[in-house]
């Protein structure tokens, strides 16, 4: 590259460094100013800038995050669940033996005790039902299909407008000083992959989730991927770290979760050396969106929230720590 | 940003495009002219040219390389195999039981053949014995002493300077026109981690490999992993296309193999709609390297070769195709 073309591209860069720090705007508009807004920014900036003694290279710039409850909305129930509950309405036309037989016939009536009391066989007939049997392709689709038009009877929006404004804006700050962040979800893998791009800009690559096994097969001569009715990998709790190993083979350095699910990924995060970042979401928030805590079914927050301050985990209060809750309607 | 700025940025962008296109140096400079290079660069030049019709995003240029006999050696063993026999000698002074043990008495005497006799129990015992007991670091770790001393014997060479100087400047190219390259390896993923950006600059969270189990403990106070005896997922034939669903999440629009153990990953990938790429690299050169395909007991190509013509997939020479084969030494 010639000398006059190098000298204007510095040129260029100085100047727009210059005037561009004296005008940077607010990275995290939707957080009250306090002490949860602080300690993010101060994290941040104390692993990014050069000269900090705990700077740390972007490529060990590794931020996970929870997605029911943490980056969405979860209750009255995850949103999977209320998507597999509307599949087997939609599917039963087909399966006229589901008017007697539970849990079919539980989520049918919309009898919800005798949903939970069929207990994890019921739980795993009912992924076998709406999730196995179709390439993981497809199954996005149908994903896909339902919720762009499902929509939460509360707020009456869709699910994927219930995500939080401030943590979208967390994740674009993080992406922005040259964090990788993932999602770490006890859902579906291939469930949050549907959305996870165009909703949180993270790619499918960088979804860790709970799994069914998947087989490869021949189907009319054409090579497939068949998603089968068998439990792989339950990404929660210890599962947590065990899956971050798999998927990203490093430590985060800054982890956020909201219940006692996430308890081992935010222990194993910030028990690691240098500077770390573990936050609690706490739902405070009944006016806005939920208040829910260590009696909840979705989500429960219990231990976590006895240790986080032994643990130096930041715990957000929805209600007080943030400004919006949910992004504008468009 | 200023309008004074934003116009000088432009036009240095511009003097720099039109400068540097005139003398773009070959991007494969060990590959000779002929068939194999041309179909790399027609494919990545249709996929990759705005106006093109085979035109395909960033997010989905999504390449996959095969690791033993496609960007390393593989002969006269797997070097992981290699690993684990040394691994085996250096612990023995604390197994004295293993002088009267198979596997691993055949492993001290140096007997292949009562070695291979030992089976898929001695593999499993040898795997439990030089994989498991330590977390996912500490393996890294031993991996790393000993890649940083061991040596083939006919190459006089580290076995990280036994890589294919084609591949590592097929690798960059790629990643030079907007792929993101994964690793897809039968060997194990940690093992193949603790190299893989150095050596090949591909991150921990782009390789996908074998492994075996991991578990979520606290020891000692601290939250750790601890690598299992018990093989978890075998990432070879019909499981590499399952690998890749699992940690990728998409199908590949480019693969790159060189065995039998490769023809599923090749066959799912070139499957899909649109341009396609699929590559195996034939080990013709005896002189240089090595000469072997369908008898051989490490990297066995027989039926990929055969159906090479009729799916499309280019076949390299290593012989008439690679101007050099190891990157020069230093």
């Amino acid at each position: 590259m010639p000398k006059m073309i190098r000298r204007l591209i510095a040129l260029a860069a100085i100047l727009f460094v210059s005037t561009a720090s004296a005008q940077e705007p607010d990275p995290l508009p939707s957080w009250n100013d306090g002490a949860s807004k602080q300690a993010i920014v101060d994290f941040v900036t104390k692993v990014t800038e050069p000269e900090s003694a705990d700077y740390v290279p972007i490529k060990d710039r590794v931020a996970t995050f929870d997605n029911d409850g943490t980056l969405w909305l979860e209750q009255p129930m995850y949103t999977q669940l209320a998507f597999a509950l509307d599949r087997v309405k939609q599917l039963a036309p087909e399966h006229p033996e589901w008017k007697d037989t539970q849990p079919f016939k539980a989520v049918l009536e919309g009898d919800m005790k005798a949903l939970a009391a069929s207990g994890e066989k019921g739980i795993a007939q009912l992924v076998a039902a709406t999730h196995a049997g179709m390439s993981p392709a497809e199954f996005q689709q149908i994903v896909g299909d339902w919720l762009a038009t499902a929509k939460d009877k509360r707020f009456e929006r869709g699910y994927t407008k219930l995500v939080y404004q401030p943590m979208l804006e967390l994740l674009a700050y993080l992406r922005d000083k040259g964090f990788t962040t993932y999602i770490v979800s006890g859902g579906g893998i291939e469930f949050v992959r549907n959305f996870s791009e165009p909703v949180y800009g993270i790619p499918p690559a960088q979804v860790v989730g709970s799994s069914i096994k998947t087989k490869y097969e021949i189907v009319d001569g054409k090579p497939t991927l068949i998603r089968l009715p068998e439990v792989d990998f339950i990404d929660d709790k210890d599962g947590k770290p065990v899956g971050i190993n798999q998927h990203i083979g490093q430590r985060p350095i800054a982890a956020f979760g909201n219940s006692d699910g996430d308890y081992q990924m935010l222990d194993w995060t910030t028990a690691g050396e240098g500077a770390r970042l573990g936050l609690i979401v706490h739902h405070t928030d009944a006016e806005r969106e939920y208040a829910y805590d260590r009696e909840s079914t979705f989500g429960r927050l219990d231990k976590a929230l006895d240790d986080a301050p032994a643990k130096g985990w930041i715990v957000v209060d929805m209600k007080n720590d943030w400004k919006d809750v949910f992004p504008p309607e468009n």
